[in-house]
């Protein structure tokens, strides 16, 4: 059994390697919170103080950050995992970044002899706690198969999408998906309201034809129920959308209702609201039309 | 049993007609092409000159036009539905037209003693023809019972939204949704393409998360077929988007993302691609960032 090692043990990494340990594998961690260090350590796991220590005593390295300079950071900064890698090794990043730093990632840790995936995952905290995370993954055949046991205990939904990088250009997809389909709904639920029509009505009546989506179902039903709290918050959503805005631009592709939802997630962060769930797009629609609706 | 009266025959309404009559249904039909006339005739059904003396003879009148000033003609106009009414009477628009006018038809016809009702419907000629369709009803309770029977001989999905215009307002809103979902979808994959990643891989991916919708199942699929044939052709959504951008316009409530699908449309009715099915959107993004598809 691959021992593995674990990098990032914030919301989404603390019950990912917490699954981990309960599944049975012997476990090797560390992150610059040395409280969530501690608490995984009373659950069994050892830890370092270094990516590149986590490298030295592991056979499988995971990384969970928050963002593409993090993971640069950790894998091929000072001390980091780089410095402590062999070859035969297996490097999976499941955080959400730019596919263009998990190519280079990639191609720094080839040169080391050591394979890489892109894994990030979607379904929230929820999902991490419960093992029913969707995997989107890129890289070799060969890697995600030695992976793929691994990726059960913290998913469900598990498909390798194609070479290094095609993770990360899923996830971007999805949150592209994500924003302009919250968006809509957001635009139709507030026409309903503004010209007096329940929304909860419209709600129940376009989810029985072609405007079905996961989105209006959950989402809207948020709408309806004043429900911001948390959830998948604005600030982060619109960190992804730079990612997609930004691997857009790199190619010479305009998103133009993708940079339309991320101007209005900025105005959102404008207000102080960045910490609410990305449903409250909705928020900004109403009062983009002075529509006041009782909590 | 009530006799009925049915004014335009076209790709909706001659379907839809004739699934009356197949129900057993005496009925009375008008409309301008003589040809539609003559078909529906050939089935069992009374042939009139004008929707003046379609009201003459009929309980209930059913019309199914193009657009807000067709129905506002048919209605209020010279020969019209209004001048042939009496007390009664159920008049039921299924047209897709502005709420205003949807309004301005009730008050009139209230005003004459005969109710009305607004009932957009969904589901395209298929549903038109297989009885299936949605329909999305605005009007009074009373009147809703009346038409209940008729309405399930053709549709299936019928939902009482709310008073007089709620209907069409419930349509604008689903028409929204359904634009801007597709503007999603058509960004993701197109994302997808420029970066080397297989779009249906992405799809199938992101139909097990919170990306999923029915526009991503059957408008993903149509992009990945390359199956633009209508389908619902851009020009008529264009129509129906500048109905829920003029509600909106009518109550001061900007819908960015609508008007900015609503660009993308008129885009493509400029390069002559009005009458491909509205899945087209995604060859104009495709377009935007110089990716060539092979069919």
């Amino acid at each position: 059994m691959d021992k593995i090692g674990f990098i990032g043990l914030g919301v989404m990494g603390r019950p990912m390697a917490r699954n981990l340990i309960k599944a049975g594998y012997s476990m090797v961690v560390h992150d610059i919170n040395r409280e969530a260090v501690d608490e995984l350590a009373d659950e069994g796991a050892a830890p370092v103080s270094s990516a590149r220590e986590v490298a030295e005593k592991s056979d499988v390295i995971i990384t969970m950050l928050p963002d593409s300079p993090d993971v640069e950071a950790v894998v091929l900064g000072p001390e980091g995992v780089i410095e402590g890698v062999r070859s035969g090794q297996l490097f999976i990043d499941m955080s959400t970044i730019a596919p263009a730093t998990a190519l280079k990632v990639y191609q720094a840790l080839q040169g080391k002899g050591v394979d890489a995936l892109d894994a990030p995952v979607s379904g929230g905290d929820v999902g991490a706690k419960a093992g029913t995370l969707s995997i989107m993954v890129g890289g070799t055949d060969k890697a995600f198969k030695r992976a793929k046991s691994l990726f059960e205990v913290m998913g469900k939904n598990i498909v390798l999408i194609g070479e290094a990088g095609a993770g990360q250009v899923t996830k971007a997809c999805n949150q592209v998906v994500v924003a302009i389909t919250i968006q809509a709904v957001a635009e139709a639920m507030t026409l309903a309201r503004k010209t007096g029509v329940d929304p909860a009505k419209v709600r129940d009546a376009l989810l029985g034809g072609f405007a079905q989506s996961r989105i209006l179902d959950l989402h809207g039903q948020r709408i309806l129920d004043r429900n911001f709290e948390p959830g998948f918050r604005v600030r982060l959503h619109r960190k992804d959308l730079a990612i997609a805005l930004q691997t857009g631009h790199e190619q010479s592709l305009p998103l133009p209702a993708t940079a339309q939802a991320a101007d209005m997630m900025d105005a959102l962060l404008d207000q102080g609201k960045g910490d609410l769930d990305h449903s409250a797009l909705a928020l900004l629609v109403e009062e983009l039309g002075g529509v006041e609706v009782d909590a």
